[in-house]
């Protein structure tokens, strides 16, 4: 029996999301259409919209339905007319957002920019300051990349909230190919997608119906995990992970172990030991495990995110993301650790 | 009994569809990741970029998964810069084509420009010459929408291809928020979403697995239906319906009813009768149709595709489209013929 520990590339589908999208299979219309067969299929999408919203604490009419947060990002970059004509990221915001950056960096307080500020890392797990989605300041506008902590953590905001957030259905037990871009601002974003005028013209393009139904119902099922605090025993299996493998060797970093970081997420650098072969012999071990972030395929370079936080290319080069899922037991992250650390042993010998 | 002839607008999911979306379901994995469950994914998602391929006649590397044809379009419209700099098209294209044109018109034939030409109109059925996927013309590079011709009828080419084309699942029985771009040019379409990588960088973003399997399987189902030539009795049921509805009054123009159209579409004028009143009327008596095409809720106007045949308001504004499906039966398009006969005898009784 496999091991999925790679739950911040994506989640496997809740029972709750697979349940609404067998319903919405079940309805024919188009949300579009004003007939019976459409009113009914708008209803379900409306209804998943609330959901949604009651996740991240905004209003239904601020849920933008997008085909993933890398579409919500693009949407969000788009925006960067409105807020000084300058769309900034540091090193660490994910591709989606760092791909659209004019700047890397964090402009000066007083210059008016969109600036792109993440809630919490993919890769690290490590979360923005107090757990806070981070928000507007001064003359800047913020999108906070909400991906990895929405159905995790509460979704919490300072005395100031962002211009936008964006997130992700399948990090988050819904299905893949569905997210938003949440607007606090009030004004409607310039849509990317123009045609029928969906999404209140915000959003162009028949909707994934089925798709955003699952995505309701995770986003329900989620909050409510998150309220009943069940991320609380994940949190401590991955201390027990980390523990396991400290005690097996003094070599593996665990990356922000001091700091805030999500419950289920450890970044672990074993300096000498490449990330991606890693990756390679625990996967034939039985272990679904990544090294950084899933995106392209093939892509194999030192994780961009670790060299900011300050590690060296050797300590980069060696990260492995172990991330745990609501269904991962004690036994699991046992049985890795073991698998592991037999692993570790033989490249040490190796080595030698 | 409801019975449903919007088919146009959205078709139910078909069986084939649905089953190999619960099969999808149960997949953990990435696409992106190297690991096994990653390796299942992407093979299942390469499995229906084949079956898309093969029902639309391309090789597999020309197929970019989108998240429906409005975003295909916008992806195929972007490639402008490559083709003259303008993007033209004529006001019968659909609204995710038209709102990203230049010029709507044909440009002189000697002129670079990328122009849409749609290989069946969705509001009319009428299909372009000879049933042919327009082609390349002279200094034109073709963006063909063919998004209501795909699995209703082959899907033909002349002497020359199209520089692109564009469909959608969710009219060919497959889910809503899935569809493709078709690249049959030799270089890369640069990329409308930035991130991840995927789709060969064409088009990042998670894939939408799920919806991606549907669409294959309704794409190889489709094509086994058209080759079969399932849609000709359809064509009869459509030819029925014209029948009993012209046998009651002389009043219905039937658009394109001489010219080449979709087999399941019947687009049906009655001058001084609004199309927006009749879907409402036909609605509470039981059946779905539609005025125009069903994009954005609410946008009722004559349509610009009927004004653009020369039709004038009036009788644009009359318009129906009743749109058959492979599951419509004789006796439906009768009861729809019967209830519509009677709706306008009330019409023509209160205008009198």
């Amino acid at each position: 029996m496999r091991v999925y520990l790679d739950h911040n590339a994506t989640t496997p589908l809740r029972a709750e999301a697979r349940a609404a999208m067998a319903a919405a299979m079940d309805l024919v219309g188009n949300p579009s259409s004003v007939h019976a067969e459409g009113r009914a299929a708008k209803g379900l999408m409306e209804r998943a919209r609330a959901q949604v919203a009651a996740l991240v604490g905004c209003g239904t009419n601020q849920v933008i339905f997008t085909s993933g947060a890398t579409e919500a990002a693009a949407l969000a970059a788009a925006q960067k007319a409105r807020h000084g004509g300058v769309f900034a990221a540091l090193r660490t915001e994910h591709d989606c957002l760092l791909s659209w950056a004019d700047e890397i960096a964090v402009p000066d307080a007083d210059k008016s920019a969109l600036v792109a500020i993440s809630a919490a890392n993919s890769e690290t797990g490590l979360l923005a300051e107090n757990g806070l989605v981070p928000g507007n300041r001064a003359e800047q506008a913020v999108v906070s990349d909400i991906t990895q902590l929405a159905g995790k953590l509460p979704v919490r905001f300072g005395a100031v909230k962002p211009s936008y957030m964006i997130l992700s259905a399948h990090k988050l037990g819904g299905p893949k190919g569905v997210g938003a871009l949440i607007n606090f601002t009030t004004e409607d974003p310039a849509p990317l997608l123009t045609g029928g005028g969906q999404e209140m013209g915000r959003r162009s393009g028949t909707e994934n119906l089925i798709g955003i139904a699952g995505f309701g119902a995770a986003a329900q099922a989620g909050a409510a995990d998150v309220a009943a605090g069940r991320w609380d025993e994940i949190a401590q299996f991955r201390n027990i992970l980390e523990s396991a493998l400290e005690a097996a060797s003094n070599l593996p970093i665990f990356v922000g172990q001091r700091s805030g970081r999500l419950p289920n997420t450890s970044c672990i650098l074993t300096p000498g030991w490449k990330g991606e072969t890693q990756v390679m012999q625990m996967d034939l071990a039985g272990f679904a495990i990544s090294a950084g972030s899933a995106c392209s395929s093939g892509k194999v370079r030192a994780s961009t995110v670790l060299r900011a936080l300050g590690y060296d290319e050797e300590e980069a080069a060696s990260a492995i993301r172990v991330s745990l899922g609501l269904e991962t037991t004690e036994e699991e992250v046992l049985r890795f650790a073991d698998a592991w650390t037999r692993q570790l042993t033989k490249h040490a010998a190796r080595a030698a």
